[in-house]
């Protein structure tokens, strides 16, 4: 945690600027920060601004500072990432780096090669999701927590949503069976692009053309096949 | 596994296209790949070429293939890494991500604010270094083994051979503390980088002014703050 973020309902009431932490964000300050009195911290109001917080008390399981609300959070990065949905444990790595990375929206999407299973996880309900992107906003040093929605039929959401959703944007589709380099897409175009990353394996040619008749220009980001959070780091840092 | 890379050892003896896996192996290719008689699989000979296996004979706990090599592996991503050493469940991952990028020269060297710990971990002993560079260039479908450097001092380093080692390249340092982008510095330039990336929480000012004394030029990837492996597979996505 880089900066911690805090919640309205942390707010000692009748106090405008001091609050209290107790349980994970508690134990880390204690343990990581090494807290002692005065110690001054970086700290952010969820979708609001940064500031710093001064330790005013530690008491067994909780701790007290007063707030101070100085500067906004860093701008977003225009860049709305549509993702193929990868096995769990990957989806927990997909939102921490499209939240440390200043990604403001962030679609998963089916595709043939998406497993069925994935949809079920836990990690998709809505506490676990919010708990991985404020790990993510926590790590930058950001408060705006992105949209995150779950689009579980591909064609309908292809054909009936993906050409308002993109309009005026760079529209690219990362796929490793093509010779048009990434690199070729990004250079000076200040344009919001978004990127529509597949599964494991690439989606299948049907998946492919449906994407190219709404405009997306599949793109390859080299030779080697690379996990798909380190294809999304290395495909992300284009745009930062 | 998108690729199984194979040594010298697996071919069975007087056969100069057989080979015999046992072990994770034999389980990845069982389980993952649902291996049956006649698949056909993607292989590479360490440090060699790229080629073929059919699945000749599957046994209770071995499976053998008849190989066929065809083609050279990637080309290398022309850039050397040299990092400050980060946690052991982040070496870890470091391996994994400059193996499957095509980095082929990576050196671990030592900071300020690099915990002293570290360097005792059994994840710098040359089995678990290796491994983790296996299971990166089986990702990536490469064989090149980079090789991997561990230098504890750092200012013996940075003074005595950094400039030998950085010679005729484009020498980088990521820094969050400066205004000069890395995207300034990463266009059209087809020149090898030498790339350096500090511990986190950064340099300190003593450390980058000896790397900038040795022609470095501090550059940054944002306002954000990433995880080391974020921040590497971010930077590294400019150069593949």
């Amino acid at each position: 945690m880089n900066l911690i973020i805090v919640y309205e309902q942390d707010f000692i009431s009748g106090n405008a600027n001091r609050i209290l932490l107790t349980g994970k964000r508690f134990e880390h300050i204690l343990k990581v920060h090494k807290a002692e009195k005065g110690k001054i911290l970086k700290v952010g109001l969820i979708n609001s601004a940064v500031g710093t917080g001064v330790v005013e008390e530690i008491n067994s399981n909780s701790i007290e500072m007063r707030l101070t609300f100085g500067s906004p959070p860093p701008p977003p990065t225009p860049v709305t990432v549509i993702c193929a949905l990868p096995r769990p444990k990957t989806v927990k790595k997909v939102l921490h780096i499209i939240s440390s990375m200043g990604i403001k929206r962030c679609l998963f999407i089916n595709s043939f090669r998406v497993e069925k299973s994935y949809w079920q996880s836990p990690v998709l309900q809505r506490e676990s999701i919010e708990s991985h992107c404020v790990s993510g906003l926590q790590q930058a040093g950001d408060t705006i927590l992105p949209v995150i929605e779950l689009k579980k039929l591909f064609k309908p959401f292809v054909e009936d949503e993906l050409e308002l959703l993109s309009r005026d944007t760079h529209t690219l589709v990362a796929h490793p069976y093509t010779d048009t380099s990434l690199s070729d897409h990004c250079s000076d175009n200040k344009k919001p692009v978004t990127l529509v990353i597949g599964p494991e394996g690439g989606f299948v040619e049907y998946e492919i053309e449906l994407l190219k008749h709404r405009g997306f220009t599949p793109v390859s980001i080299g030779l080697r096949t690379l996990r798909v959070e380190y294809a999304l780091a290395s495909i992300l840092g284009k745009f930062l």
